[in-house]
């Protein structure tokens, strides 16, 4: 079968590889969409770094070693079960949640698998990946989602990222979120944020990002942080209250120091984004002065059930966040390139085998 | 009347001072005991600053400038009852929640009084203070505490900082608790603690900290950081899991990074310490890895009640940390001074009037 492979620095490959078999326990599924994420990018453009394993080091939980195959946000269709599986039919559509994870360490155990000491990703780490012809996945991996379209079906993986920052912050109906950076997690948690009843103010210096976010329904309002002031802003809305809670969908420690500045008594930011560089804290009057909270939060842990019914019911769009589809043999120039040269314009490309 | 008076930088003087006179709606209390609290510290070593007026610039709130008269944290008895004033009675011993509150901002009228853009604090800002021989408060800020000592009751202040900021963590019984500093702050966090019912560890580099956090009762554990290893002992008391919560009482960046490091899965860290100095926080590999949370607050905001019920009931014994008693008169020498000298073996020093 064909399948895009990751050799390693800006080197994917779409080969023939072989057929992986069903298994007891698991299940076959023909990939249908596959969405292109900011770690697949990272990948290419840094090269392997955990949890994608090397040419010499396997990941400790596949125990395979580079190339492994691509794609992590995917749908698909059932096409086969192995013994044992149940709640599943063949033909069905699916999303995989796309982990492996130790089981055993202490957040394991306490149903935090989002933080396994060993966590892998399906699609970064081995046991196969969404761009490819067919994959075997364990059966508690499986997500059906009914009549979802599988285009939209794809970005079940993102929204699940960002439903679970959304619950790690514990934000309640009625509050106003301030969401700083307008890219695709940001626009995923401004969504969910709306579903759970919040209004939303999206600041994006991103003039393309800030239409996207106004014209999808998912921001009431957005901010240009570099040519207005975002604090008088959010003020103003929020009647000299202030924000109560922000997120940080930007990864820049300029962007933390602005969203804590709009929060107003008791207040949270929670990062959503990765970041590269420390953040300078200033504690007792950035934090202690509003009784204020910084939480973060990584992947998710039981997510996947709610983000499916969140579109499915359709409190979520994600119809359009999709700016753009392509086939596999396009997935660098059309893909991973167009999405490092035209950040601003695109959301997210699908990529299908054929 | 005698009351001592804050003139400024390293200047205390005991100074006979008019009487207060009852008002509609207010209480008039003659103090019995006064602790001495860091804050008054810094104000004796630093000079004046907010929320303290200066010769020139009156407290916003109660239009005062220097002196004003010195004691935040007090007990006392009821002597005379302004007009209207309900639900207490002549000869009861009381507890005063020592602050002056605009009323107005948004941080008030969200109830988080202990945000108000202009707080104030009675015995720094103005309006009086514990250490004088007769105080007029407003009915709002007087507490009843029944048949409590009234040299335990001059604690229930900053017990209520403490309380105030186990609240904020939001901790559930049965968790691992790990508290930065066996300072004041630190063991009455730790004694909070306790009485909800988690295990506690007091990470402290000084040897009679250690031993009074463990005679009082108030740590399962303590660990000296310098010669142990923290982690280490934190993920072998907790079989590998780590804590579920930690405080900051020491305010030293360090500290902070020693407690996010025992920090398990989903952990929080509250600081309850003020900071001087910025913290540098890498968010993905500190937070974000472990689904983390930093909290932190200020005060207290309707806490006292609560402070106050967890001394009767006998959750709280207050009495380990009473180390010294003293008269006004010795305030400086025997008060202030020594708190620097000898902060390792002091932990309250109560002052009273004769």
């Amino acid at each position: 079968m064909r399948a895009a492979m990751f050799y390693g620095k800006e080197d994917v490959r779409i080969e023939e590889i072989k057929e992986p078999q069903v298994r007891p326990g698991t299940v076959k599924i023909a990939p249908a969409f596959n969405g292109i994420c900011g770690s697949d990018l990272h990948l290419y453009h840094v090269g392997p770094m955990p949890p994608a394993p090397t040419a010499d080091a396997p990941h400790p939980l596949s125990g395979e070693t580079l190339p492994v195959v691509l794609g992590h946000e995917f749908s698909g269709v059932v096409e086969e079960l192995g013994d044992g599986v149940e709640g599943l039919a063949v033909g069905e559509s699916v999303v995989v949640e796309p982990l492996m994870v130790d089981g055993t360490c202490p957040a394991c155990k306490a149903g935090k698998y989002n933080l396994c000491e060993k966590m892998g990703f399906i699609g970064i780490s081995g046991r196969g990946g969404g761009l490819s012809e067919h994959i075997v996945v364990e059966r508690r991996w499986v997500h059906r989602v009914g009549d979802l379209p599988l285009d939209q079906a794809a970005m079940i993986e993102p929204l699940a990222v960002a439903l679970h920052s959304v619950k790690h912050a514990g934000v309640k109906a009625g509050q106003t979120a301030v969401i700083g950076g307008g890219g695709p997690i940001g626009l995923l948690v401004a969504a969910v944020l709306k579903a759970k009843g919040l209004e939303t103010i999206v600041s994006e210096v991103s003039k393309a990002r800030r239409e996207k976010a106004l014209s999808s329904g998912v921001a009431d309002a957005v901010v240009d942080p570099a040519h207005e002031e975002l604090r008088a802003v959010v003020y103003e809305r929020t009647g000299g209250a202030g924000a109560d809670v922000a997120f940080d969908a930007a990864g820049v420690p300029v962007v933390v120091a602005q969203l804590i500045d709009v929060l107003g008594a008791g207040g949270r930011l929670e990062i959503v984004a990765i970041h590269t560089k420390p953040v300078e804290l200033n504690v007792t009057t950035q934090l202690t002065m509003k009784d204020g909270v910084l939480g973060s939060s990584i992947g998710y842990a039981n997510d996947h059930e709610e983000a499916i019914e969140l579109v499915r019911s359709g409190q979520v769009n994600l119809a359009p966040f999709i700016t753009r589809r392509i086939l596999v043999d396009d997935i660098v120039p059309e893909g991973i390139e167009r999405l490092m040269t035209h950040k601003d314009e695109e959301v997210k490309i699908l990529v299908s085998m054929r």
